[in-house]
């Protein structure tokens, strides 16, 4: 009999794990498997990253955001089931049940020869009194941003409160003040956009000011107001109330484990499920799972990590469809990199954060510098600031973080394989990095971070007397 | 008596070499040495590769290019002699000669405990019949240029020719035509831009006759036509005249090595002067060298190489300042990492080219590939093309190219790093670089390229019988 691949979620990693599957055994001259792949929404293959800038209106078309629909799915021999949802596996008997969310709501099983968990994140939406109002919304899937798109055109709403000043956050700040709305960012934290660490937080907060956001920290969301008509009229906050004509929740997501978890497999404290190195879940030799509802390896602070990015996402569908196909492919796990912007602010960081490598237990030192994106003399020269953190002694480079403006955040992914490949500060200072004057000063950002970041390790360093 | 240093050459790597010097040395709380810097020309510490960029008007005063003046530098200690060009060095004595270019040309003699060699770069000026008319420019220093933008203004130029389509040459041509003169480039290789191989060298030839810049390739310069007033009138090539009223010659630099060897040190093959990994004149203890006029260890070709670069210059500079105040510091090499752009196309290189890894031994493979520079969906999203040369069977990363437009050539520190830590390009499959829409594709160009080049590596092994 063909061996049957059975797929919840029709995302990145799954179709990706799909597509490789069979791409991959074509090549090798095997007999292709079935493969079907269950999706509760309508759409295949999107990318949730860009749904803020379609928001904005940067990207015109919804369309744009799906890099393949169904149909092209179909058309490279996936079975593609839309509008059907997962509700039940049996691991010991390889069944998934499954329940179609439009029409009859017709239920069924499918066996299958392996299984693969994409089953996403959960945006976390918090049971506040009022949250369903109308003009409250998430911004998870393609759905609830073109009910963002719709409520926008229709409300003509002029004062949009934005929960949250994650990633999320600040990218829908970003869309709403393109869109010509006043925008207030609230977070209970104590600076907006806690992925970096505090000193260049208060960059950040700064520049979102300068740009028009009103930035609202240390405020605890308690509620929303609504108006007669049931719309939201205020966000009610510790600190009172804030006017709001639309609200949009980005308080980041959780990974999506309950039907994993009802099916015995083992959730790691982070909340992902737990997979061995080629995303097999641990102790099920035909069960795979991987994107934002899987824990991977953090290589610096050595614990599972909760980590919802679809560059991640895409790297464990290919991994898991080489696998199935016979092959060989692992995820070398993660370094926490990331990067995003508010207008035109950059912010790019990678490796630990300093309460982060302090939670793992490293003693480190830090330094801050401020370098020009292309020389000084050249037009559009800005400042960025860039702060390195390296482990006390070794010198080894454990964080670097940046915010800047135009051509500057991108430079983390030179920290990043620095980190990858363990380099000490002291190593870096003369590294072999590109230089002309429309791109980087004489010494690049990087490596002045490096110079100043191995010198504090040096100071560091106590003298025993002689 | 205090200790004397004579820096010969003011500019990057002279300078530098004698704040850190006389820095180091106050922080370590030591004797400050006597710091004399002998400097032919009118300006110390000035960005010869700035220049470009102040003839096309992008840089608004010449001044801008000037890091430090000589007045600053006397600020902080230094005896910098502007117009004073060292005539001769005999290292047994310790003692340098020189003569005044201005004034009355008057000589002298310095003793010296430390020298350090920082005599830069000569500019390539083949002998042509005609080369000395009125109108041809070399464009190397500070004064040449002032001399270009003088030419320009008054001789009412409308058609350039630029001879020599490398660095220097595509920077001159996007010059010229940002003033809007008609340009023509012309080179005796098949290709501009040699730096990167014929395959990438073609997408530059296109990009530049797109941008309207004629380019004469294979085509050699046998001298220049002149009109009666001796202003150039055409450059003769190979394949006939081309008129022209304003001709730059930007065919690159050799190591200004002529004192030094007069002297006695040890040139190497490259015509660059060979130093210890702390850029000290091997067999000489108390002479130093570094910038234009050494070569460096290519930590690939394992080669020495002579690159004439601001920041291997300042990166000299600072070493041999910190040996000199009596610290340790060590220069690793280069790898070959360049950039540059013609307009709106920007150029990325590192490692070895197809030839220069064959030169050195290599048996390679190549893969190279099109890439968004953002998410194909996002305003701004251009292709580029990425070209990786990595080592038969190890996998090796030996090479890699970029041609692509904003946002793209930067990305070559990405592959420096992974060079610079020897890294497969297997390995580089999965790192854990940034993506967010406006900055890179879910997989950025790198890792495309990554995994494009690990497969061409593992197809590349001959598959033994069983």
């Amino acid at each position: 009999m063909t061996r049957r691949i059975v797929v919840i979620g029709g995302d990145a990693t799954g179709m990706s794990a799909a597509n490789t599957a069979l791409r991959h055994t074509a090549a090798d001259g095997g007999e292709a498997p079935e493969v079907i792949v269950l999706e509760r929404g309508h759409y295949t293959s999107y990318s949730a990253c860009g749904i803020p800038y379609w928001i904005a209106g940067e990207v015109s078309d919804r369309d744009d955001l799906v890099a393949r629909t169904p149909e092209q799915h179909r058309e490279a021999g996936i079975d593609v089931r839309m509008r059907t949802e997962a509700t039940a596996v049996d691991v010991e008997k390889q069944v998934v049940s499954f329940r179609a969310l439009d029409g009859d709501g017709s239920e069924g099983e499918l066996e299958y020869d392996d299984l693969v968990f994409a089953t996403g994140a959960t945006p976390v939406y918090p049971p506040l009194d009022g949250i369903d109002a109308a003009g409250i919304h998430g911004v998870q899937s393609l759905e609830q941003g073109e009910q963002i798109v719709k409520d926008l055109d229709a409300s003509q709403a002029r004062r949009a409160v934005v929960v949250g000043a994650g990633y999320i956050g600040v990218e829908m700040a970003e869309a709403m003040l393109t869109r010509g709305l006043e925008v207030t960012v609230v977070d209970r934290a104590p600076q907006p956009f806690t992925q970096v660490d505090p000193d260049l937080g208060a960059i950040v907060r700064t520049a979102m000011e300068d740009m028009g956001i009103t930035v609202l920290t240390g405020t605890s969301v308690e509620g929303f107001d609504t108006r007669e008509d049931g719309r939201v009229a205020a966000v009610r906050t510790g600190d009172g109330a804030v006017a709001a004509d639309i609200v949009v929740i980005g308080l980041g997501v959780a990974p999506n484990v309950s039907l994993a978890q009802e099916a015995g497999l083992t959730v790691g404290r982070s909340g992902g499920l737990v997979t061995d190195v080629r995303m097999r879940c641990v102790g099920h030799e035909n069960v795979w799972a991987g994107g934002d509802c899987v824990e991977v390896h953090h290589r610096l602070s050595q614990q599972g990590v909760a980590i919802a990015l679809g560059t991640h996402a895409n790297k464990h569908g290919r991994i898991i469809g080489t696998n199935l196909a016979g092959g060989y492919g692992t995820f070398p796990g993660v370094i926490g990199t990331a990067i995003s912007k508010v207008c035109s602010l950059e912010i790019g960081r990678t490796g630990l954060g300093e309460n982060e490598a302090r939670a793992a237990g490293y003693g480190f030192v830090t330094a801050t510098i401020e370098s020009s994106n292309v020389a000084g003399y050249m037009p559009g020269a800005e400042m960025m600031t860039v702060k390195v953190i390296a482990e006390e002694r070794s010198g080894r480079l454990l964080g670097a973080q940046i915010v800047g403006r135009a051509n500057s955040a991108k430079r983390i992914d030179v920290f990043a394989t620095a980190i990858w490949n363990g380099m000490g500060l002291e190593e870096m200072t003369f590294m072999d990095l590109s230089y002309a004057p429309p791109f980087s000063p004489t010494w690049d950002a990087v490596l002045v971070a490096a110079r100043k970041g191995a010198k504090a390790v040096q100071d560091d360093i106590p003298r025993s007397p002689v």
